[in-house]
């Protein structure tokens, strides 16, 4: 994602504690706490901008979601958005996904989304891709034995090479569609990424994984 | 695949013995015998009119090929090709897929082609799907260890079924390739149905896939 000069955007994020967590490691294993309920808990990978995450809180009070993003930049029209709509089932943080089990307890995850991760198309750079063995590994940490994987995309190759990832790493990969805005699939919430790129006429991939 | 009215096909398949294997329970086990050789043994099932496997034959002269297809209807058109061409490592069997067990000994095959197979699309009709696992278990038994599933289809549904039954089923998705006319996988063979979707402007879909 491009970064653009936005010099108060960190001074923003840190005046809204109650919505960016700054201490997460505090609530590893007692999120629940936090958000004052035991409501299940969802996580977004690499949430940009924010609009999936803030849409699914509004249409899902009755789940926790937390959003991680590690650019302020983009990060900030999230937390400005969450804000705004005063919505209290929404936190952000700001880190990187390598570090998710510094934050969360095992099991403590019922879902994960990975919605248009960064492709990453060189091979050399497939550690990077939010779907390598390195990340899955640590969401199967987390994530609570009916918890699943949800991934949305717009790029061909990286949904090839999801596939070929999840179903090496042994889980059972469900509820595909290799053409979602087509597709019977209801209650989809388009992310920033998803309006972009189907706007232009490109197909959106879809699946759910889960570990077995 | 719509039936023909052909009184001969039967007459003409009966009469040729050394392409169609009118019994081949006798062979389980020891194919290498029939073709007089050792070499790698691959089989197509729902063959058709067999262009993709005598090609495959006439470019692979050093692998045998058994294709399998219930319909003599549409099997005489492959019949007459390795007929015509003289193919000598190329064997069809007018069978019931349902029944490999019955002509195939445990790890006797190398590999197992599925190509634009029927996609019953009714889920009731699931179980016919020849990438149901019904079938994933026959071919399980059948294949070495080194031994792998080709498939390849135009039906998206069908696609994402296959992803689905295959990944739960434990196997391991490879060279996943979700518009195969335009990526960089070389040598492709194409099928009857294949150039006729293909021609329709639609998108082959393709994957390789292991037990493991
Ligand atoms: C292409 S954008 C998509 C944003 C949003 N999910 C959407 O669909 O509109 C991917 C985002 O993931 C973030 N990201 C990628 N890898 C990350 C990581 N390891 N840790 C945290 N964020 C990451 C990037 O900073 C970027 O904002
Ligand atoms: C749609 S056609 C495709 C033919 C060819 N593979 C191609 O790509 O052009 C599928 C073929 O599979 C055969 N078939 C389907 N299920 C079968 C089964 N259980 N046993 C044997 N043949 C089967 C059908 O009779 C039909 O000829």
């Amino acid at each position: 994602m491009r970064l653009r000069n936005k010099p108060w955007a960190g001074e923003y994020i840190e005046s809204h504690p109650a919505i960016v967590e700054q201490d997460p490691e505090k609530w590893k294993g007692r999120w629940y706490e936090r958000f004052g309920n035991e409501a299940p808990l969802h996580i977004e990978v690499g949430t940009g901008k924010g609009r999936f995450l803030t849409e699914m809180a509004k249409m899902y009070p009755h789940i926790n979601y937390i959003g991680v993003e590690k650019y302020e930049s983009v990060l900030i029209t999230a937390v400005q958005r969450a804000v705004e709509e005063n919505i209290p089932n929404v936190v952000f943080l700001q880190k990187d996904v390598s570090d998710l089990t510094d934050y969360f307890s095992p099991k403590e995850l019922d879902r994960v989304y990975i919605n248009f991760t960064d492709p990453w198309p060189k091979k050399k750079h497939a550690k990077r891709r939010l779907t390598h063995e390195y990340f899955l590994t640590k969401y199967r940490a987390l994530l609570n034995d009916r918890g699943a994987i949800h991934f949305k995309t717009d790029n061909q190759g990286l949904f090839e090479y999801s596939i070929e990832s999840m179903s090496k790493y042994g889980m059972a990969i469900e509820n595909v569609s290799l053409d979602l805005h087509n597709s019977d699939i209801e209650g989809n919430v388009m992310t920033e990424y998803e309006e972009k790129f189907s706007n232009k006429g490109m197909r959106i991939f879809r699946l759910e994984a889960r570990f077995k």
